[in-house]
C-alpha cells in the first residue's frame, strides 16, 4: 500500500471518524477510569503531565499516560449530554477488540507488517478484556500497540491509529459489526444460560408439583381443575419458546457488516477481506458469524436488531406472565390466593412471619417493563436511517444489550432466589379445591342436571361445602361424593 | 355422549361464554348487517317481526329473520364502546368457520349425528365466507344448520349451538384457534404476497439501475461513491428479510389451541380429538397447523402473536426506512436532491409540472407508525395474561391483523402507485456525481495528497468542480482528470 | 377577487390538495355509502347513470346521483390499503363542515357572493351532520350548494370547490383545523363526560363504603387495614386528576391553524381572516377555539395532538389500575380475594351462580391497552414531520380520536355495567379483617412486643386466629381482646 | 412515644422494608463507592476488618468502615441484575437527604430528642450532597448521626434508623416522596434551564433569518416561500410550548405522598405531619411542594409520573422535528440541500472542508428515540400498581429521570454545539429561489394564466429559470420580471 493510497483511505476513515463522534454523544463517554482523570484533572494542579497532540482544529492536551487521544478529548468537549451512565457499554467496547484483532490478522495476510499487525493483536486482546480501554479504540489501541513495541505514546509511530488498526475499515462498517458481536455475545453468554437456568427449574417445579390438583381459574374467576404441574408446564413452555424466539432472531445477527466501509461498496478492501473477517471473528468467539449477505443494508438498517429487540420483547411478555402469576399464587399469608409458599430472602416482619414480599417477582415484572420500553426506542431507531447508514447505532446496541443483561441476570436472580425455593402450599390448595362449586358438574351424570345445580345454588347461598350441601339435601351420601367427584379425573381428555 | 354429560359440557360451555361477552366488548359486536339491523329497528315501529328467545337473565327480542341469538342480543346491550368501527375483524369470522367446520367433522368421527354434523359443516362453509355471519358464531352457525334442515330458527333443534356445533370445543380454546388461523391466513393470503411484490419490483429496479453511479450519502453528508442499483439492492435485502422475519415467526403460530377446552387439560375431549381437527384445519386452509405442544400456554399467554407482531413491527421499520428514502431521493422539483423522478398518480399542479407529492410514501410510512403502535398495544395485553387465560385476546388479534392487512395492502399500492414507475433522473444523478468533491481521492496517487487538497478547498471555497479546479490550478488536464477520476471503479474491493 | 388571483389561488390549492390524496390514502377513504357505491358499481352493470368529469389525468366516471367528484374518485383508485375499517373518522368529516360554514361566513364578510356564501354554509350545514358526505369535502359541499342554487352536479358553476368552498384555505391548514376541531368535540362530547360519570360512581361508592373496614394490600400481601371507602377514594382521585390532565391539554388543541394557507404564511388569505374563523368556529361549537399563536408550528408540527395523547395515555394507566383492582377484589366466588360482589350482566353459568365474569373490568383493561399502543403511533407520527408540513395527520387523527371515544365510552359501559352495582361482601371483607395477623401490632402496648410476637407465630403456624391464639396461650382474655385490637382507629393519623 | 409504640412503628417499618429491598432490585444497588467496596473485598485478603450486624436471617460481615448495614448487605446478595449502570439515581439519593431532613425537623416538633434530630439533619444534609450516600438511606444517616454524636457504628445508639431516622415515615409513602423531589428538582435545575437555552437560540436566529426569503417545502417538495425567520419561528413556538407542557405537568408533581405511611391512611403519624414535611421539603428546595390530595392514591398510582412522562415524550418529538429540519436543511456540502452551514466541532476531512457530520443533531434524535421508549416503560410500570401499592416505583422514576436529564444536557450541547453557529447560506438559498417554479403564480395578474403555465412547464423541461424562460418567450423583459415577482410579498396574508 504505497503512501498516496494510504493518504486516501486515511481521508476515508477521517471522513468517517465522524460517526465515531457521534457514538460519543449520548451513549459513549467512555468506559475506562481515563475519562474520569481527564475531568478530575481539570480541577486538579497544573502539575499534572501531559502531551500535546493536534487535530485540524487546533492543540489538545491530553495526559501523558493515558492511551487515548485528540479525537477523544475532543468528543468528551462536545458531548456532556446524560452524565456518567451514559457510557458506551463494556460489551461493545469488547466486540471492538475482538473485530481489531481479526482485521489485523486478516490484514497481515494482505501484506500488513507482522510486527505491526502482532502488536495491534496484542493490544486487541487486551482491549478486549476491557481492563484498559477507551472509546477511541483505535487510539487506545495503538498507542498500547506504539508501547509494546517501544515507541512514544501519542506519535502513531510505528502502529497509526487509522493506518494499521483500522486498515481496510471505517467507523461505518466496524461500529456495526461490533453492534452484533456484542449482542450475539450477550445473548449467548448471559442472556440464553440465564433461560435455561429458569427453563429447568420451572420443569422441576413442574414436575414435583405433578400430582397436586387444584382449582383454575380464567377471568380471575373459579374454573375446573388442573395440576400445579399443568400450571407450571405453561410456564416451561413460554421459556422454552423465549429461548427458541431468541434463536431464530440469530442467523440475521450473526452477519457482520466488516468488509463494506464507507457506504457498503467495500472500497479500500481487498477482494475476500470482508469472509475472511467474519472468519477469525467466528473462530475467536466461538460464534457462527458469517459476512453481510448485503453490506449496503448492513450500514443503512439495523432491522436485525429490531429483530432481536423484538424477541426480546416477547421473552419480556412471557416473564411478566410468569412472575404476576407466581406473585398473586403466593399473595397472603392470610388474605390473599395463598396457594404457593414463596422463599423468604429478606427479612420478614419478625411479628408476622408469613409476610413474604415478592420482590424477586417485583424485579422481574419491571425488568419486563423496562425491555418493552427499549424495544419502543430500538424500533424507533431503527426506522430512522437514511440513505446509506442509520446514525442512532449507539443508542440501538445500548438498549439492546441492556435488555439481554436485565432478562438474562432477572432469570438467575429470580430462579436462584424465587423459583427454587417455591413451594406448594397443599393444605390451602386442597381447602380451595374442596370448597369450590365448580366440581358439582361431575355428578350431573349420576343425579342429573337438576339436582345438581340445586346443590351447587344452595352451597352458594349458604356458604357451605358441596358435599355438605349434597349430604345436608339427601341427593347422596358421603361416600358417593367421594366416589363420583374425582378431580384428578378432569385433567385431560378421555 | 349422554344427556348428563351433555349438560355437563353445556355447564362448561356457559361458563366460558362469558369469554365471548367479553370478545364482543371492545373489538366485537359483529360483522353483519345483523346488528346494524337491531340498532335501526329499535328506531323502528313496532310492525317489526321479532322472535322470543331466553337466556338465564329472561326474554330477549331477535328479529325474527336473523341468525343470531340471545347471547348476541345480550351482548350488544352491555358493550358499547367504539362505534362501528371496533368490529371484530371479519377474519376471525372467517377462521371460526373454518374450525366450526374441522370440529363438526373430527365429532362426526367420535358420534356426532352425521346429519348434524354435514348441516353444521355446510354452514359453517357459510360463514367462513363471511356473508351471513355475526359475532355469536354458535347462534349463526346452529340457526343457519337447522334451517338447512329445515327447522326453526332459534329452537336449538334439531343442532344445538353449544351442544352439537360448540361440541369438545370453549370458548377459550376456539378464540385463541381462531386467532391463530386468521392470522395465519392473513399473512399468507395478504401480507407475504404483498411484500414478494414490493420485492420483485425493488429487485427489477436494483438490476435496471445498476450502471448508474452516484453520490453516497452518509450522516445525511456527501460520500463516496455507490451505484443506484446497489442503493436499491439494500432495498431488496430488507424486504428479502422481511420475508424471512415473518416466516420465522410462523412456527408457532401453526399451533392451535383447539382440544385444550375450559383450562388447557382438555377436559370434556377425547384422546385425539386435538390432533385430528388441527389436521383438518390444516387440510381446509393448505397452511401446516399442528396441535400446540402444550395447551396450557395457549390459552394462557399468546407469546405467539407478540413474536407475529414483533416481525410486523421489524416490518415496519424496513418500510419507513425505504419510503423515507424514496420521498426524499425524490425531492424537488428544484430544490430537493432530485435524484429519483416518481410517477405522478394524482393531478399535480398544471402550472408546476415536476412537483408530485410522494403519497404513497406517506401511506407507507404512516402505515409503518401505526404498525409500531399496533406492537405496544399487543404487547401490553400479551403481557397481562392470569392464572389460566389470557383475555385480552380481541384486542391483540385485532391489532395483529390490522398490521399484517396494512403492510400488506400498502406493499402492493407502494409497488404499484410507487416503484414500479421509479425513474432514475440520470442528468442530476451525474450532475451531483461530477460536482461532488468526495472524488478527489481518487487523485491522491497521482498528484499527492497536498495538491488534491488544494484542489478540493478551493473548489469548495469558489462553489466550482473538482474537474475545473483542478485544471484552472494547472495541476492536471481534463484528460488526465477523465482518465484519473473513476467512480466505477470505487463500486467494490479490489 | 380577480381572475388571476384566482388561479393564483386555484393553483395553491392544486398544489396542496396534494394532501388530501394523502389524506385518504390509510385511514381515509369517506365515510358515506358513497365510496362504497363505487365500489360496488364497479361489478355492476352498464346500465349505471354516470357524469364524466376530468382532472389533469383524464376523464373519469362519477356516478350521477353523487356529490363527489373526480379527486375522490382517483384517490379510491391509488389507495387500497386496509379496507373498509381504514375510513376517514366521521368526526372529522364533521368538523370539515364546521370550518368551511366558519370560512364562508367570513369569506362574504370579504366580499364572496352572498349567495354563494349561503349556499356553502347550507350545504356545510348538511355535511356536519355527516349524513351526506364523502372524503372530498370540497367537492361534495360545492356539488350539494350548486343543487341548492338549481345548478348541475359536476359543473362546478356557480359554486365552485376550490374558489368559493375553499377560499382562503389550503389543505395544509384546513386539515390541522378540522384534526384539533375533532379532537376538541370528540374529548368535551365523549371523553369527559364518560370520565365524569365514572367519577361520580366511584364517589358515591367511596362514600357508602367509607364505614367498610378490611385488610390493606401492599406487594400483593396482606398489610395494615384501611376503609373500602379509603380503598375507592384513591380510585377517585385518579378519575378526578384524569379529567384535570385531559383539560391541562387543551389549551394548545384550541389553537386553530386556519389562515395560515400553504406553508404557514397565509398566503392569499387577508389580515384578519384567521382570526375570524377562529371565533366562527368557537360561536358554532361553543368551544373557546382561537387562532394559533404560530402557524408555521401549526402545519408542520401536531405536538399539541400528541400532548392529548399523552393525557389520554396516563388516564388509561388510571383505567388500567382500577379494572385491574375491582377484578381481583372481585374474584372467585369461592377461590379469589371475593371482597367485591360485581353485578352480574350476562348469564352466568347457571349451576354455578356465584360467577361473574369480570367482564366490563377485562374491556376497561384492552381498552387501555389501545389507547397506550395508540399514543406510540401518534408519537412517532408527530415526530416525523419535515420542514413546512407533517404529513402523518390522518393517522395521528384516527388514533387520538379513536382513544378519546373509547375511553369515554369504557368509563360509560364500565360505570353502568359494574361500578354503579358492586356490592361489597361484608362478610367476607370481616373474615379475611379478622383472621389477619397484621392486626397483632395493637397488642404491643399492652403486652409487650415479645408476647404478641408469640401469638402471631402461633397463630400463622397453627393457622388460627389472633385472638384465638392469643386466648389459648394465656395472655388475655377475649374481652380485652376485643377492647385492644379496633381497626377502626387504624385509619389515620392521631 | 413509649416503647410498645416504637416496636409498633418498628414493626410497620420492617414490613414495608421489603419496599426498599425491592428497590434495590432493578435499578438500586447504590450509589457511593460503598457496594463498590464490598464486591471488591470479597476478593481481598482477610485483614479487612469488618463489624458484624444481625438481621432475622443471622449475621452478616459489613466493612467496618460503611455507614450502611445489614439490609443493605443482604440487598446486594439478593439482587444481581443488570451490573454497574443498574444503580439508583443519585437524585433519588439527594431527594431521601431532603426528606429525612424534613421528616427529622418536623418529628424535633412533634418531641423526637432536639440532639438525635440535629444529629440527623446535619447527616440528612451531607446525604444530600451525594457525596457519601449509599443505597439504604436510613442506615447511612444513623450510623453518619451515631458518628456525629460521637457513636459506635452499628450500634443503633443513640440513632435508631428505624424509630428516629424513619419516624413517622414508611417505605411506601417516602420513596413516592423521594421520587417527585427528584422529579421536580431534575425539572428544575436540568430539564427548564436546557430548553430555556435552547428556546433563546432558536428565538435570536429566527430573528437574524427575519429577512431571508426561502423556498418552502410540504410533502418534502417544493412549495410557496417564507423567510427563513419564520421557518425558525415554528421552532421557536414548539419549544416554548415544551417549556409549558412540562409547566403544566407540575401541580400534580409537587404533590408529596409522605404522611401516607404503609398503605394511605396516615397510621402512625401525628395530625399534620404531612403538612408540615411537605412545608419543610417545600423551604429546603425552593419548589411549592405540598401534601397529596389522597395518599391512597399517591401510594397505589404514579400518574402523576406518568404524566410528566407524556409531557417529556412530547418534548421529544418537538426535538426530533427541529433536529431533522436542520439536520436535512444543513446536509451537503454539494449533494445536500445546503441551506444551513452547521458549525464544525469536530475535525473533518481536511480535504474536503465543506462536509460537516451534524452530530450535535444525530445526538439529539437519539435522545429524543430514548425518551419515547423511556415512557413506554414509564407508561407500562404506572399502568400496573395493585391495590394499596404500586411496585415499579425504582424502574419509573429512572426512566423519567434519565428522560429529563438527557433531554435538558441535549438541548444544551445541541444549542452551543449546534444552534448558536448555524449560519444561513444565503447565496445557495437564493438560488433554490431564484430557480424555483413556484414563484410563476406571481405572473398570473401581469400576463394570464396560460402564458403563466407555459413558461413554469418550459422551464421545467428545459431546466432553466423561470425568468430566462419568461424573456426567452418573450412574454415579458427582465425588468418586469424582478418587479412582478417578489418573493418577499408572498409572507403574510394581506
Amino acid at each position: 500500500m504505497n503512501s498516496a493510497m494510504y493518504r486516501s483511505l486515511r481521508n476515508v476513515q477521517r471522513l468517517n471518524g465522524k460517526l465515531l463522534a457521534l457514538q460519543r454523544s449520548i451513549v459513549i463517554k467512555n468506559h475506562s477510569p481515563a475519562i474520569g482523570a481527564i475531568l478530575t484533572s481539570s480541577r486538579m494542579a497544573s502539575s499534572e503531565s501531559y502531551r500535546i497532540e493536534r487535530d485540524t482544529f487546533g492543540e489538545l492536551k491530553v495526559p501523558s499516560d493515558k492511551y487515548y487521544g485528540a479525537q477523544t478529548v475532543r468528543s468528551t468537549m462536545n458531548f456532556k449530554i446524560g452524565g456518567v451512565s451514559e457510557r458506551m457499554p463494556i460489551q461493545v467496547i469488547k466486540a471492538f477488540g475482538i473485530l481489531k484483532r481479526a482485521a489485523a490478522e486478516v490484514n497481515k495476510d494482505y501484506g500488513l507488517d507482522p510486527k505491526v499487525a502482532d502488536a495491534i493483536v496484542k493490544a486487541a486482546d487486551e482491549t478486549g478484556s476491557g481492563t484498559q480501554t477507551n472509546m477511541n479504540v483505535n487510539e487506545v489501541i495503538s498507542n498500547r500497540a506504539i508501547e509494546i513495541m517501544g515507541g512514544k505514546l501519542g506519535s502513531k509511530d510505528p502502529v497509526h491509529p487509522n493506518d494499521h488498526v483500522n486498515k481496510s475499515q471505517s467507523s461505518n462498517d466496524t461500529f456495526p459489526t461490533a453492534m452484533h458481536i456484542s449482542a450475539a455475545m450477550e445473548v449467548h453468554n448471559v442472556l440464553l444460560p440465564g433461560l435455561q437456568t429458569l427453563h429447568d427449574a420451572l420443569a422441576a417445579k413442574s414436575a414435583e408439583f405433578k400430582d397436586i390438583i387444584k382449582i383454575g381459574r380464567t377471568h380471575t374467576q373459579d374454573a375446573v381443575p388442573l395440576s400445579l404441574g399443568q400450571e407450571f408446564s405453561g410456564y416451561v413452555q413460554q421459556v422454552k419458546y423465549s429461548i427458541e424466539r431468541v434463536k431464530a432472531a440469530m442467523p440475521r445477527v450473526y452477519e457482520l457488516a466488516a468488509g463494506g466501509t464507507a457506504v457498503g461498496t467495500g472500497l479500500n478492501t481487498r477482494i475476500g477481506f470482508a469472509e475472511k473477517v467474519a472468519e477469525k471473528v467466528s473462530a475467536l468467539t466461538g460464534l457462527p458469524f458469517v459476512t453481510a449477505a448485503n453490506k449496503f443494508e448492513a450500514l443503512a438498517a439495523h432491522d436485525a436488531l429490531v429483530e432481536l429487540s423484538g424477541a426480546l420483547n416477547t421473552v419480556s411478555c412471557s416473564m411478566m406472565k410468569i412472575a404476576n402469576d407466581v406473585r398473586f399464587l403466593g399473595s397472603g399469608p392470610r388474605s390473599g390466593l395463598g396457594e404457593l409458599i414463596l422463599p423468604e430472602n429478606e427479612p420478614g416482619s419478625s411479628i408476622m412471619p408469613g409476610k413474604v414480599n415478592p420482590t424477586q417477582c417485583e424485579a422481574m415484572t419491571m425488568v419486563a417493563a423496562q425491555v418493552m420500553g427499549n424495544h419502543v426506542a430500538v424500533t424507533i431507531g431503527g426506522s430512522n436511517g437514511h440513505f446509506e447508514l442509520n446514525v442512532f447505532k449507539p443508542m440501538m446496541i445500548k438498549n439492546v444489550l441492556n435488555s439481554a443483561r436485565l432478562l438474562g441476570d432477572a432469570s438467575v436472580s429470580f430462579t436462584k432466589n424465587c423459583v427454587a425455593g417455591i413451594q406448594a402450599n397443599t393444605e390451602r390448595i386442597n381447602k380451595l379445591m374442596n370448597e369450590s362449586l365448580m366440581l358439582v358438574t361431575a355428578l350431573n351424570p349420576h343425579i342429573g342436571y337438576d339436582k345438581a345445580a340445586t346443590i351447587a345454588k344452595t352451597a352458594h347461598k349458604e356458604g357451605s361445602t358441596l358435599k355438605a350441601t349434597a349430604v345436608k339435601l339427601g341427593y347422596l351420601t358421603e361416600e358417593q361424593f367421594d366416589q363420583w367427584v374425582k378431580p384428578h379425573e378432569m385433567l385431560g381428555p378421555k
